[in-house]
Order: structure tokens, then C-alpha cells, then sequence
């Protein structure tokens, strides 16, 4: 009896995880876990006490622990997995999948056994694979298990329009379909500005420059920070889907759901839009495709079984 | 004519100034100018780009950029600063400061040449003795400068209590005195859980291990962290102060002050009670000390004025 | 020198003028002078008084006063007008107008001598024809001066969109032209449910049903609540413009504007997207309008001409 | 299975009741049910609607529905309970308690049938008596059952104390304890700003006469308004005590509770410092009175006494 917060356990206590963490006391979704390898304990142990020790600042009062023990995540309603390695040099892309599938599914088991009920959001590259690896190890309903991409390419979408248009990123409305990396599909037909077509307001050739901007979003970051990738906007896109699930809201989000015929396609995970509620994904929608999206998607969709192929 | 957004440039984009940017953004309080040095303006952008793209995600709405460039701080509103380095393995503590003095009064340089109305808040270690170097190189009035220590002591000493009394943290309010250090001062006597005496509360012994704790607060986290420093925390100390100044909140914290006969402290740089508020700091507190209390100050200002001889 | 907080007047200290100050006050916008006759002074006092000792729970720091001197609006940014009567039973809708634009044009004489740089949002009714009077008296240039129905219009409009469809509130976007009452132009083809057009949701019969609803929506309250208009609505798309210019966001938003032949309309105040940003109405955008939504729009534009008409 | 959203049932949608929903909806606390009699039925189905087309503006989303129909609140997890008449010329004091006592006697027993598990706050006056009456009447644990005066007393006094200093509001401390009236009990030991006691700031003499005020802060504030009394400050009151519930937050307030023998006081509910948190009242703190204190709290416990025996 009496009320307990929700409690989030996020596993890979990398600059991502422990975003999530900032991002979820700030917000006071619920007590959180933060799981890293024993090797990598301490530092999960540190983060957690520095974001604890902001809770008097920032005036948000939750539990925060670092771990490298799998029990205490028991109970948890969300987990977040951000575990795996980056590419690194003189690894081909089959090592990474093969590398980080094999992650997934150890952390995936861990989740199926301590926290059965949980649902889960994973963002560990190549995510679209790594969604799908979780989903088949954990056994749980497709509703419970789901990737992040689109929010993110989503936001990428969105800042640069804004700042081509000197107006307020909040205006900007958009949609990113498909696989996340350079076969995503930013639908510019769905892009608006303050409900305005974006197609009425920039000329052609520049929005198709800020598609290749956005599909290269990541990889301009990666450049640019030297040693990693991006986590602000990433950690930020996963505590969004935490709250449209926990606060059960039915918001309509670009999420990588696991396809038994939508849009033709079977047996793969892959962004498009859903309705993420109190039951996770709620269900798919399926937006009218173009031709050239349709093309653009499909294509998208082969990237993805392909490399689902090495570890299926 | 017309509003504009405060401005706020950070000068150094390592993880205590990225986060300071976050928070930042997230509150909606100003424009962002991330600066680092030119080997360094790479990762400042990509921070920067990475916070920019946070903002459709947690509506907010600023500009941020990265920069090696002094001249992009003009008009700044508040600068804050994070450069220096950490202490390294076989670096003496005397080498430690001539360094950081060095880089510190070279910031300050710039700040007094591109943003010359600025108010400055200085982060960068031993923090007491950075922010007369500032308070020096600027030759801004003395309100315009000062130091973040004790706000960062006293959300520690609050978390630590409120952890041991299982009760909301928001509950707690503590003052640490001093410098930030060994030697700073947690002043039992003014702290309080939901208004009641924390020496109601806990037994003697329990308080002063929370105490000592406290004391070696930052210690325990860049043990733990194994690579560095805290940074959450003290980023969201450090916000904080521009938030009291900015929106003149009159409000009642403990910064790094110069002092000119306050507590028996002539010229130099120490934490007090003061009143921040749009005029930065507006005034400072003395509180009634005890002699206890008045000894524990006095050692801590003596490491204080220790520090600062190595570079009067 | 020194930082202030920006200063917003609220003219009418009625449910609405202290909704509005409520709302400026939990966002920390600024400082607020809430003013009334002087038969309703102390009333206006009892509600700031009220509100800033909600500020110790809700955490939020401002000043809040009540008052009935006009001298107290010096030096206000923003100008909020809710004055005016309410029509009553027997009065025809002509003595309203005239009966109103009087009070107005009072209340804008002391605006143009107390707060001569003051940006000023008109709400109070027939307001599109109010924002035409305020703007005459004042001198004020067009940028200055504008009115409010659009926001409150197309929140009404999500409202029943995101109910009929059971999804996010905050997924819904739409916009609402014209001017504010029965000729209002609910735009369907610029509504969107997730970036999804409207149209491929709901069948045109129930869109059409929201649409009426949507028009008569300002009704429906009244005639529920038995002795007044709605009052929480309202006072938020306020807000939202104070912090549209304020906070200099460039946000696309549906303004009541003085045109002067866009639309092909000159001379006259009414409900069109505008860019709001630090200087106030900073452009109109001009929607392309089909057959249909251009007739609609001519029709809502002779109403207010012929409301008008009463006070030229 | 899945996630649901907390319920919040309010009882009775007059000024306070409806400013309740409008702040449970704001924080996004849960779904709200407003509750009046038939007769205003409409007002409450009014308000409710006014406010949920807020939540496109302000960006909350949950919903709000107005009804006379008690079996709406099933499975509320928290009933408030503003129900109740103010007391109108030519009325007794005794009038006024019986007849409030039997509304709240008819509320109580319609939570205990459609809310049996609720956690039930109540704010109808003489508050400390109807506290007792819901109590007795629903047979609800006393744990469960709790009124709200000492959040508003408080906040009143640290108001009039930050005006009086000219600080910052939030870093005001105090207790209020006792009944709620004239015969409260601000501690002025227990009172602090910024860490510093109150009584080192201002003079003796002062502080007296911002007790009386806050004494009277209620009549100071009816006497204004002219046609009832405040309802901002009390609806953020209530809603603290509703988050501090919900997410359980450990957090100590002055709360009405049911005494059996704490403070000396047994079978009678009076305004004492508790720990509020997911268990409701999860324990009174007995703070140490002196002689003055405890002779106030004393008379103050009396005069609630002498109400209860015109219901007991």
C-alpha cells in the first residue's frame, strides 16, 4: 500500500546513461538505477552520487544508485539499455554487430530475468538490430520492447530548420522514417512550421540540404567531438519516450517498433511512427507513402535486414 | 529596441562547462557562447550542437554556439569560468597554482577586454585564489566577481543528511563556511530538517561523520570517477548564481566574496553568506560565529592567504 | 546597472487579469502591477496579495501588486488590457462596442502616458475591434499593439481534436485565422496530429462537427458557468505572447494584427500567423488560402469592419 | 497492466477547488474529477473545460472532466475536500460548524463508498473540526485522513518576512503550528532565512507585528476581496501536500493530523509538523516547545476542543 515512485534502471553508465539519469531526477520520473560492468562500477557509482548531490540544487528529491549488480534493477518499470562499444579502428562493421548483439543479448537476459515486467528502450548501435536482438532474447510482447532513432533525427531535422528560418525551434514539426544512419527518411511532405508546409517557406535545394545534414547528424558530431558521439539530445529523446509511457500520455512519436506486415514489412524493427502510452507502443501508424518515400524506405529497410542478417 | 535574451558565455567546455550550458538552455535563461581553446573548439561546437539539438526535444528555445573566439563573448551578460587544469600525478601544489593562475589571469584578460560590464563566476581550483586573480586581472568592482564553492559543500552536506533521516532533501538547509577544501566549515549550528535543529535530529557522533564526509566531498567523487571530477553538481551550482542575478533574487547563498574587513578577513577571496541579486553581490552576511566555529573559519581563512601567497 | 526583472501591467483585475498574473508569476516571467478602478482596488490587492503568498510554495520570487493608480504601470514592458464590460441582458451589441471602446481608449490614454515604450496585448471584447481602438490611442507603431483570440481559438480546436482521437494534447497543431467569434476560420488543411494531416484521421463529417464546436467554443463556457466567460484559457495564450516577446522566441503564432493590405486588407486589426518575437509582431505570414478559406476569411474580415464601423 | 496516470478527485469547484485542478493539472499530476452538487453541476463541467483547453497552451496533458455524479471519483487516489459554506451575516458559529459538519459528513461517506482507498485532504472550515468529522465519518486510517492550514499559515508568514527583508521568498523557513484562526501558533524559534534565525534579522518588536499579520492573514485577505476569501495560496497548499503523497516524498509539513496523545493532545486533529509522504502522514514530529510555545499551542488546542464539542 501507499505510493512508491516508478523506478528506471539504465544499463551503460556512459555520458548517455547518466544523461538519462540527470534528465530523469531533473524531470522527478522516478528512482533510478544505473548499471554499469564491475569494471566500471565506480564510475557508475560516481555519477550517481554527483546527480544525487544536485537534487538539493536543482530541487528534485529521487533515489539514485550506480551498480554492477543485476539484481537492483528488480522491480524497475522502464529499462533503458545504452550498453555496447563504439566502432572502433580497424573493426569492420560485422565485428561491431556481432561485438554489440552479443552485449545486448547478456544484458538482455539479465533484464528478462530480474525485471520481467519492465519495458524497454534500447539505443545501443546499430539500434535497429540491437532492438530486435532484445526483443528475441527477452521473449517480451513486441508493445514492451522498442528502439530510439526518430526522435532524435527528428530534433536534428528540426534545429536546422529553425535555424535556417530564424524562428523558434518549437514551431517545427517533422518526421524521420526508416533505419537510423544514412538510409533514414526524413518525410519533408510532414514538415511544417507553425502548421505551415516547410515546403512553402525554404526553396527545394535547401531543404534537400538540411535532409543530408540531418542524415549525416550523427557522424558531423562524432567529427566534431573528436573521441565519441553525441549524448545530450539522444539521452533527451529516450526520457521522452520514458514519460509518454509512465505518464501513459498516447503521443504519436517516430520509434523503432518491431513490424509483423505494417508497412510491408515482417519480422524486423525499424522506425515509424507509433503511439507510445501506458501499454508502451500502443500501436503503429501507417503514414501514405509516396512513391520516392516508399522507395527511400524500402531501401531503408534492406540496410536494416542486412544487417540483421549477420546475427539472426 | 525590442527584449533580448541574456547572454552567457562559460569559458572552458570541458564536462563542468557543457553542463553549465545545458542547465542553461534547459531554463531558458540566455544565449550560450561555449569557449574553449583552439585545440579544443571542435569538441566546444559539437557540444554545443549537441545541446542545440536537445532543444526541440525539451522545448527549449536559446542559441548556443561553440567557440574559440574571444571576440564571440561581447555583450555578455554573465561569464562564467571553468578553465584550468587538474593536478597531475608528480605536479606539486605550488606548480598546480602558478598554472592555473596563469590560465585564469589570461581569461581574465579577455573578459575584461570583450565583455567589460560582464558579471563573472569563477569555478576553476583552488577556487578561493582563482577568483582573486580574477577580482585582480579585471579590476571589475567587487561585486562583479566571486567564486562557486559552497553551494556545491552545502548540497552535499544536505544530501548526506537527508540520505541519513530518510527524508526529502528539500527539507534540508545547511551553510558551509570557508574555503573550499579540507578546511571549509559546515556550521551544524545553522542547519535545519523541515525547520527543526539537525542536533534535535541526530545523535553528535552521526553528525559529525556527515561532516567529515562532506569535507571530503569532491575527494569521493573523483575517487570514484577514477578520471576526474564531480560535475553535475557543481554545474548546477554555478546556475544557480546567474539565475540569482539574473532575475535579482535577493537570495541568500554562500560565495566566494572578496572581503574588506568582513569577518576580520582583509583582501582576499573567501566563502561567506552574501546576498546575490541583480547587482551580483549585493552585500555580506556576518554571521555570529562561536568560537569553535570562529577557529575552524580562521584556519581555513590561513589556507586561504597560504594558497594566495603563491601568487600576490 | 544591474539586472531588473521585466515588468508586466495587467489592466483588470478581474478573473482573467489574475489568471494572467498567476501564470506570469509560477514562470517567473517578471514583476506585475495588477490594476483596477478604484472601486475595485482593493479586490485587485486581494488577488496579488493572494498570489505572492503562493510564491513561498510554488517556489517562485516576484513582486505582485494591486492598485488603481495608473503611475504604478511606469515603466511596464508589457501591457496587458482584460478591461471592459461584459454584455448584459437588454444591451445591444452596438452599446457594448461603444460602451467598451470607450473604456479602452481610457485605459490606452494612461498607457501611452505611463508606459510610453510599453508593448501592449489587448484581450477584452469585441477584440479585434478593442486592438484597433488601443492602437489608434496609443500612437503606438503596428509592432506594438496587438490583440489575442488565435491562441485561444486553436487550443480549443486541439482540444477536441486530441479528445476525439484519444491521443497527446501537445500532438496536436492547427490554426485558427479571422476574426474571434462565429466567422472565425478554423484552417483544417493546416492541421496536423503528429505531423499527420487531420484529414487522413477523422472523417470530414466529425472534423466538420470540431470546427463548429471550436467556433461556438467561447459560448459553450459561458453557458456553462452561468455568470461569465472562461478565464484559464484565455490567460495562458496570454502568457504565451508576454513570453513569445519577452524571451524574444520568433515563435509563428496566430495574432490579431493591424494589416495594411496583407490579405488584402487595409485598415484594420485582425486575426492573421504572425512571427512574436523581442519586438513584438515582427512579420505577418501570409498563408496561402484556397477558394474557400479566402471566402470565409473575406466574410470574418466584414464583420469586423462592421464592428468597427460603430467607432471610427 | 501498463501505466496509469494517478486520479485526483476534488469535492466541491468553487474558486479553490477549481484552482486545485488547474495546478494538479499544470504539474501533471494525474486526472482530475471536480465534483459540486447537481445545482453546479454546469460551473464544474465549465471550469473543468476551460481548464483542460489550457493544456494545448501550457503543454500538460490530462484529463479533467466536471460532474455532480459521485460515482466518477472510483478509484480516485486522492480525494480533496473543499465542499462547505463561508459563514454569512446574521449566522452563529454555532450554525456555521453544524451546518458545514453535515456536508462533510455526506462527502465523507460517499469517499468511503466510491473511494475507499483514497488518501482524503480536507480544507472545509473550521478546518481542524471537519478533519475530524471526515475522519470519524469515512473510518479511514489515521494516516489517510489529514487537513490543510499550517502550508498556508506559513507560507503567509515567510511572505511577510521576505517583504520585510527584502530577500528572496524561498529562502524563508517557519512553522505554524496549532489550529488554524487566531489562536495559530507561528514559531518564531523555528524561523529562519536563509539558515540565519529570524531573530537575529529583525527586531523583536517587528517580527511581533508580522505574527499578528500572519494571525489574521486570512481575514486581511477576505476583508479585501470583499465577496469571499483567498484561493490561490490555499490551492498551492494543497496541491504540495497532494505531490508529496503521490510521489512520495518524505517531506515534513505542518499538516492537520489526529493526535492520540502526541503533544499531550488525544482524540483530536490539530495542525502539527508530520512526515508527508506515499504512506500519507507518515509520522507527527513532537518538537520541543518552551514555556510560551507550549501555553500558545495550548489555548490553540482548546479552542479547536470547544468546536468539536458542538459536532462530537
Amino acid at each position: 500500500m501507499g505510493f512508491k515512485r516508478p523506478k528506471i534502471a539504465i544499463i551503460g553508465a556512459g555520458h548517455t546513461g547518466a544523461t538519462v539519469a540527470l534528465m530523469v531526477a531533473q524531470k522527478e520520473i522516478g528512482d533510478i538505477v544505473l548499471v554499469d560492468v564491475p569494471d566500471l562500477e565506480k564510475p557508475a557509482k560516481g555519477k550517481a552520487l554527483d546527480i544525487l548531490q544536485t537534487g538539493p540544487i536543482e530541487k528534485f528529491n529521487v533515489h539514485i544508485a550506480g551498480t554492477a549488480q543485476y539484481e537492483e534493477i528488480a522491480h524497475a518499470d522502464i529499462v533503458v539499455i545504452t550498453a555496447g562499444i563504439a566502432r572502433k579502428p580497424g573493426m569492420t562493421r560485422e565485428d561491431l554487430i556481432t561485438t554489440n548483439a552479443s552485449i545486448i543479448r547478456s544484458v538482455s537476459e539479465n533484464v528478462k530475468r530480474f525485471a520481467p515486467n519492465s519495458y524497454v528502450i534500447v539505443l545501443s548501435n546499430p539500434v535497429d538490430a540491437m532492438t530486435y536482438v532484445c526483443l528475441e532474447t527477452t521473449g517480451f510482447s513486441k508493445n514492451r520492447v522498442m528502439g530510439q532513432s526518430g526522435i532524435l533525427d527528428t530534433a536534428r531535422f528540426n534545429t536546422f530548420i529553425a535555424e535556417a528560418l530564424q524562428l523558434a525551434v518549437e514551431d517545427v514539426s517533422s518526421f524521420v522514417l526508416g533505419g537510423h544512419g544514412d538510409e533514414m527518411v526524413p518525410l519533408v511532405r510532414y514538415t511544417y512550421v507553425g502548421g505551415i508546409p516547410l515546403e512553402k517557406m525554404l526553396p527545394k535545394a535547401q531543404i534537400q540540404q538540411l535532409v543530408e545534414r540531418t542524415r549525416k547528424g550523427g557522424g558531423e558530431i562524432v567529427e566534431l567531438l573528436g573521441n565519441g558521439s553525441a549524448y545530450y539530445a539522444p539521452a533527451a529523446s529516450i526520457v521522452q519516450m520514458i514519460e509518454a509511457i509512465i505518464k501513459d500520455k498516447r503521443k504519436v512519436m517516430p520509434v523503432i517498433a518491431y513490424l509483423q506486415g505494417e508497412y510491408h514489412v515482417t519480422d524486423a524493427c525499424i522506425g515509424v511512427p507509433v503511439i507510445l502510452g501506458g501499454n508502451g507502443i500502443e500501436s503503429v501508424i501507417e503514414l501514405h507513402l509516396n512513391e520516392e518515400e516508399h522507395q527511400a524506405f524500402s531501401k531503408s529497410v534492406q540496410a536494416v535486414n542486412c544487417t540483421l542478417n549477420y546475427i539472426k
